[in-house]
């Protein structure tokens, strides 16, 4: 199935940390395709400095940025309301939770202090977004998808969480991984993957899809430039499985190309 | 195998949050075993208010009560310092990171707060715990075990974590799970599972053994009187998976019977 497809059949779609990485590319990729969602939400902490979202936001005007610092209840709550003008009675479909951090630190260098700032924005703010944006959702799972289908997809109500095969705690293990032992991001990521199971389980009476997705390792800031995968790679796969995803994928962890992860 | 009688070879051991529930009962057994450790450390954040550990102390010679506050930078580096003192050149053999909370929320009374005070106790607490007992740990490990052994084990150097069924990601699904959509306290054991395994990768070429065990439904206060299990029960079938455990344990989430339960 071809991702790019269905997004024209999302009415609208909001992805979180938009000014780079990931997020960046997930509306150039979402707006610049053949197959564009109505609306494309990009949030960011601070919209006048986000140079790239803006030049990309001219030239489509199914664009709209939103100012969102997903630490501030308040900040998200006037997020949620200003969407919430935006999508009208369509309410909001897709709600892609991409904004995250990575706090390094291993063994040595770990304090309480970055395990709770890497904790904060990678597993809580998502929750916390979530809940404030489930109004819009629920509107929009109830007036059905493309064609009002009744069933699961994002073209009906998603939430898709970023999250990391990093956040896995049956992979942490072996040579490879004591490499990468990141305390404050394992334990965010993991427990953002907690957080989405229990989403799963809490929406799945709304008809609310929600999962989690490990983008690979990616040549972005975080990534780092000995990433083997281009943003426009990672994103390309992603889309493709996000917009096919259907009610056996809810509560899933998947790779990129849709294989299912380990917990 | 009976794991008492491995307890009787454990030079010292130590629990945290020993004023109550599972782990008051740890010592309780500990204490009144045929065969128990050289030394029982329990520590408990205001002694003087732990009025049946003082009981258990006063009829047995080898129960050491110490302060510690889990949440305490301070304090756990002044407790490490004491029990620095108190075991001298033999080091510490086995820490058990019993002590946590549950800071019961749902979907909808959930909030950042409660996320983060549940993960700082449940999970960074340990973290920060290990990090500050590990040149005591290592000093036990590099003096082996019972015989000198170089093999892992409790005798020798372990880091045993109070983790939960909870926890798991994997076993979250379900009616039965959805009656317990714990946002707090499972992004909290799930988080420590994590850590759990980071610290196995960590701590291995140091010989110390870590693993994650999972008590059981305990009718102490955090599990309610309708739960199925007394505190004698669970702490019974737990001792004696903790006093047989191997390196082929090591990295391990274990119920209380030693089962094997998913990430």
């Amino acid at each position: 199935m071809n991702g790019a497809v269905n997004f024209k059949k999302c009415g609208s779609l909001l992805v979180t940390g938009a000014s780079r990485g990931l997020g960046l590319q997930m509306v150039a990729s979402l707006a610049g395709g053949a197959f564009s969602p109505g609306k494309i939400i990009a949030t960011t902490r601070n919209p006048a400095n986000a140079q790239k979202l803006q030049e990309l936001a001219a030239k489509h005007p199914n664009i709209h940025i939103l100012p969102l610092d997903v630490l501030s209840q308040e900040s998200i709550e006037k997020c949620a309301e200003d969407v919430g003008r935006l999508v009208q009675d369509q309410g909001l479909n897709c709600l892609i939770n991409n904004a995250g951090i990575n706090v390094l630190a291993d063994f040595n260098t770990v304090t309480v202090e970055k395990m709770m700032e890497n904790f904060h924005t990678n597993a809580v703010a998502p929750l916390m977004i979530t809940k404030a944006f489930l109004p819009l959702l629920k509107k929009a799972a109830s007036t059905g998808g493309a064609g009002g289908s009744r069933s699961m997809s994002i073209q009906r109500a998603a939430v898709i969480n970023m999250s990391s095969q990093l956040g896995s705690v049956e992979l942490n293990w072996g040579e490879e991984a004591k490499a990468m032992s990141w305390y404050p991001y394992r334990t965010s990521k993991c427990a953002l993957n907690m957080v989405s199971r229990c989403l799963a389980l809490d929406l799945e009476p709304a008809g609310i899809l929600c999962m989690a997705i490990h983008p690979g390792w990616v040549a972005t800031d975080m990534g780092g430039p000995q990433a083997p995968l281009s943003p426009e790679e990672s994103v390309s796969a992603m889309l493709s499985v996000i917009g096919g995803l259907t009610a056996k994928d809810h509560g899933s962890f998947l790779g990129m190309t849709g294989e299912v992860l380990p917990w």
